[in-house]
């Protein structure tokens, strides 16, 4: 993506509420120009938004549609502004020849996205489709790991020398007119490509003219290597307001910038993944996602939750004989459980992101304090929980036996809620993805555990 | 917040790592000049971290000696850079007039952020005794409501009128040495303050001297108003990268401009909020939150889900005699219901996320594929299930039961998990908050319902 001077303006043909509806009924009607034309007076973001909306067979329409009447560098910002989710199986269906002319027209960190996405051997097919420049680009891009700064930073950065004057940079920049990924900064290297310093473009109009730019470039750059991860460049660029960053190699030659606007979508994209991940969702489900895949995501989830509900149910089942003493146990049960599920939830919320923000320092002291407060919730649950099964139930021990269970698996929720997210973490599995599974094992079948449990023991009393 | 030349360096002197226990120890040791130096040489964001990662009790006796010890510019930048939750127990510690001394040296956005939640008469006290300018642009941005680009903007843009010459623009930026928050734009105006059109920085470099702006400028500027939503200021500039984008009042009228990096402060605020408010949890708890305050905010959503709870724990009671009969009923219908509730969640956190992106446009569409995945989804559990069960209980029966009962609470969970936001979003109450509690009651009662019912009907085979 780029900051050019054209970004600033928004095409105005297709407001963010551009009905859908109008674009289906051109569609239907075979309106292929007027609906070229809609697409190619709008903005790639408000168009790309318009083909994600809609169903996937829609949107292969209209896609062959643009790609025979639209310009070749309209369609190609409209695909790089839309989802990879998205995107790929357009590109799949049109095959290497047209795939390469869209990727030689994009941003070179989009294009790279998308070569990395797209099945062999069509991938390799499209590299050697591409230009020459583009595709040289791409495979440079493509020689660092995923999700790290080499993946995602522009090489479209100016850079000049210590020794040029200011009146030689001005006129540098004057000659450079195609576009430039960032046009804010002057980067400023030395003659093996280190990294010494940068200059603002606005320090430059204030400069005489005749000054080197050693003289008044800042020295002291935030810098990051082409291995770092892309979350913890964002979490640079966030925290230090910055509008790029540059980006180094091994041997601190500066090969790149990433810019504000893709880190934006990396902490977009890692927030919601953490959260998904919580609800046993894959993060590449959208609204829009075919139902079959839908459901190829999710039931996995379902059937490890399964499995663990079986356990849960394993654990009534050794009970099975206070309960036949006593059904009320059965109804009563069940909300044991549920409450220490979500007190472990919300536990397991805070900590995760707690996690994302670097946050967790003291493990020891989070876990005391989890400790305390799933113990007051139980009490205060407990308590009311014991007040009206009594008065339900006409019986005061029902409700000592709730009581007790309600303070222990509140406790248990606590402690699992912060303890298994950090072993995970310890044992580098992704506390997102696994922990809710078996935090809420621990509380189900804690619950049940300690209810059934404290019944069993206090049975005489419970009948009597 | 800034960008302002300096805001590319970063002061080395604590890195991210920087460990807590040093800052401990200098403090208990009674190492005050060398705390503040610590302190004095970070970057702000930096100080602020380490100052948020502190116990309370800790902070406030670091604040104080960071208060008397270092410039006040750095201490209001370490300030601004905290979290509110944890920068106003500090302010109202220290009193009017040294809040009043931070907040005039803060940019006015942060200031006045800082100004809206102090409590009166604090607030007013501190407005009283800022600095003249710094107060009246502090009230100048609390006349716009909370969460509106008017609030969160600044007034430090560079705007100039159309029949300046590029000459005499560079001329003018020349002039305003004091710190512009958004250097790269300038702005231009009519002889009214409408705003007219935009010249980047590096279009005037490259352009004649002589040109007027009128002559330069792109008009089809992208602008929002003072009283659009933050959120939607903060898609606006993720979709089109924009650095920032003018407001303007109800009469057209330049009055500010929203930059990227608040942006991305509203970005992170919005998705993290929605979806913690999915885990019931309130979005100002973290990790160094008080154990006191994190009971306040817990307690109130775990006493509403005691409530269901007891909804849910009042069909089974209905269904005592059923449980009564064939207690191995008591030991498998918590799995229907759980099942229903993680699969309502899996459909709930997809449309939260859905109307955050405004992605949701066909309602009935997305009701008919959640109820043919829940339908799917319980035919996969409820096989598995009703295999498990029937090698486990030896009975064909009650298999029978259990797959159909699957069946019957994972079309209602996926039911659930899409009806009950759109509804709540069409009563104007956030989605994202209340939700959960309706749905998993759904599920907790349809499960119990359900399966408890079905058995009642079957009981006769069950038995048999």
């Amino acid at each position: 993506m780029n900051y050019s001077d054209q970004k600033l303006l928004t095409k105005s043909a297709m407001p963010v509420g551009y009905p859908l509806g109008i674009v289906r009924k051109l569609l239907h009607r075979g309106a292929r120009s007027h609906l070229a034309k809609v697409f190619n007076k709008a903005h790639p973001a408000d168009a790309a938004r318009m083909l994600a909306l809609l169903g996937a067979t829609e949107r292969q329409q209209v896609f062959s549609i643009l790609l025979a009447e639209c310009e070749t560098a309209q369609v190609a910002a409209i695909v790089s502004e839309l989802e990879i989710v998205d995107s790929i199986p357009l590109l799949q269906s049109v095959g290497a020849e047209t795939t390469a002319r869209l990727l030689s027209e994009m941003p070179a960190d989009d294009a790279t996205s998308l070569a990395s996405r797209l099945p062999e051997p069509l991938a390799a097919e499209v590299l050697r489709l591409m230009e020459a420049a583009p595709a040289a680009e791409v495979r440079g891009l493509l020689e660092h790991e995923e999700r790290t700064a080499g993946r995602i930073m522009t090489r479209n950065y100016f850079a000049l020398e210590e020794d040029v004057t200011v009146a030689e940079a001005i006129a540098a920049l004057q000659r450079r007119n195609e576009e430039l990924e960032m046009v804010f900064y002057v980067y400023v290297i030395d003659k093996h490509d280190h990294l010494v310093g940068v200059v603002s473009l606005r320090k430059l109009l204030t400069t005489p003219p005749s000054n080197q730019l050693r003289k008044i470039f800042f020295t002291d750059v935030t810098t990051v290597s082409t291995n770092t991860p892309q979350e913890e460049v964002a979490k640079l660029v966030a925290q230090y307001n910055l509008l790029a960053v540059p980006v180094v190699d091994h041997e601190d030659k500066l090969v790149g910038i990433v810019t504000v606007d893709d880190v934006i979508d990396v902490l977009q994209e890692e927030t919601t993944e953490d959260l998904l991940a919580l609800a046993g969702v894959a993060t590449e489900e959208h609204l829009s996602t075919k139902l079959s895949r839908s459901l190829r995501l999710r039931a996995p989830w379902l059937l490890i939750n399964l499995g663990t509900a079986f356990l849960a149910s394993y654990v009534i089942s050794r009970f099975e004989g206070t309960i036949g003493q006593l059904t009320a146990l059965a109804a009563l049960m069940s909300i044991v459980a549920g409450m220490g599920g979500n007190a472990a939830t919300q536990t397991l919320t805070i900590v995760i992101r707690g996690m994302a923000l670097d946050e967790l320092v003291s493990v020891p002291w989070i876990v005391l304090k989890e400790v305390v407060v799933g113990g007051a919730n139980g009490l205060i649950n407990g308590l009311v929980c014991a007040f009206v099964a009594g008065l339900f139930y006409k019986s005061f021990w029902l409700g000592v036996v709730l009581a007790a269970a309600m303070v222990i698996n509140l406790v248990i929720a606590g402690t699992a809620g912060i303890l298994i997210p950090v072993a995970l973490k310890k044992l580098r599995i992704d506390p997102a993805v696994a922990s809710t599974v078996f935090v809420t094992t621990c509380t189900d079948v804690g619950g049940f555990f300690s209810f059934l449990g404290i019944a069993t023991l206090l049975m005489p009393l419970l009948r009597g």
